[in-house]
């Protein structure tokens, strides 16, 4: 099965449109005609099947024969990535965020990150290919911040985790990473996966006056965006 | 830290050898000299500290200060992965594997595996570098079979399941994906990650004979390498 996405902007209560690449995409690609059945989501929860109606060079129109509201993933989870160097590993850690069903990824660097340009445009893309080929109805909003003081700073009330290889499991106020269950009820949640060089003594100070709950993934040094799956893979187990 | 692999062979009662690649890697680019601590793995539990003595261009000899015998991850877990087209997709999910704990890979080709040639020289190298990375002493053995029958031909006594999302939850003789306690003991086990394109009949049929226990990982569609991650950090849920 094929999903695609569709801006809220292109749904009537009769017809959804397929615009620019997705039209392009079903058209040229998977060759969609006139009369086939085509599934498409508004990345906010909202599921559709329709007949097609009508194919141009940049647009599909379908007349709506099904529609379903998805309820979003629970709980919320927001993510925060520390800064990855190598491009493909930072996509992949966006991409397995979307596919396990975060409801917000924020990129960071952190004081100790080496300072890299990240193309926000390509992950965007990584996170609509990855929620369509997963077959979620729900596209994670997905955005930069240039220090984890803005990632705190920004952040609604809700529980605060992080994933840190430098705390032994059974310490004071910390979770083995085996029992994530203090994050998996329906309260909305950030999570704080270390960015690559881990953090900084500021970087400490700030998330111990947050109240921030570490929690380790055990003894051995995982890469970011293993954690970053490890961490979603254990915390949103009511979806399994 | 940086962790080095050394043959067993080239491991005496009083001193390691790191040789080649190794070799090089130490001394050009991270530097090590005469009089530097060097720690070393020989990928079947031992642990080396040693202080290096002598620095060849090829060769870097240690005099062993300390070693340790570590014990294999529990429980092992032979993880079958089904074939993955996409070379970064299959290295990683190879990566990941390692970095999670499992015993040993196998990779194979089921009967609707787009057949496509695998480099077991590239996954062996992935492999050995994602052991050290992680800072594991266990190098998993990685092999190839032709068939999902030959991956079953092979196998050990122990349990056997497999992560299928054609199943639903809660059906007759499945697991939910969340509660994969069944494989958590400390009794060996072989999971079969399906491969891109699903299972045909007759591989159905040989699974149900070898009363293989299929598990869902959720309602969402997950990719090969997905799957992997999530299935080993369920399972070695101890290790956290």
């Amino acid at each position: 099965m094929n999903l695609f996405y569709t801006d809220p902007q292109h749904i009537t209560d009769m017809h959804f449109t397929l615009v620019a690449q997705e039209a392009r995409h079903a058209i040229k690609v998977l060759r969609y005609r006139v009369g086939d059945m085509i599934h498409a989501t508004d990345g906010c929860g909202g599921r559709f099947r329709g007949k097609i109606e009508s194919v141009n060079n940049d647009e599909v129109i379908a007349r709506i024969e099904e529609q379903a509201c998805v309820p979003a993933p629970l709980p919320a989870v927001t993510l925060a990535i520390g800064m990855i160097k190598k491009r493909d590993r930072l996509e992949f850690a966006v991409e397995k965020a979307v596919e396990l069903g975060a409801a917000q990824i924020i990129v960071f660097n952190g004081d100790r990150s080496e300072k890299t340009g990240v193309r926000m445009d390509r992950l965007k893309m990584t996170s609509l290919s990855a929620m369509k080929q997963s077959l979620r109805v729900w596209l994670p909003e997905i955005s930069y911040c240039k220090s984890l003081g803005e990632v705190l700073d920004r952040h609604q009330p809700g529980r605060i985790g992080v994933a840190d290889e430098t705390i032994k499991p059974g310490g004071n106020r910390t979770l083995p990473g085996s029992d994530l269950q203090e994050f998996q009820g329906d309260e909305p949640s950030l999570i704080i996966i270390g960015p690559e060089g881990g953090f900084s003594e500021s970087e400490r100070e700030r998330m111990t006056a947050e109240d921030v709950l570490p929690f380790s993934l055990g003894p051995y040094r995982l890469r970011t965006e293993t954690a970053v799956v490890v961490v979603m893979s254990r915390i949103l187990v009511s979806q399994g």
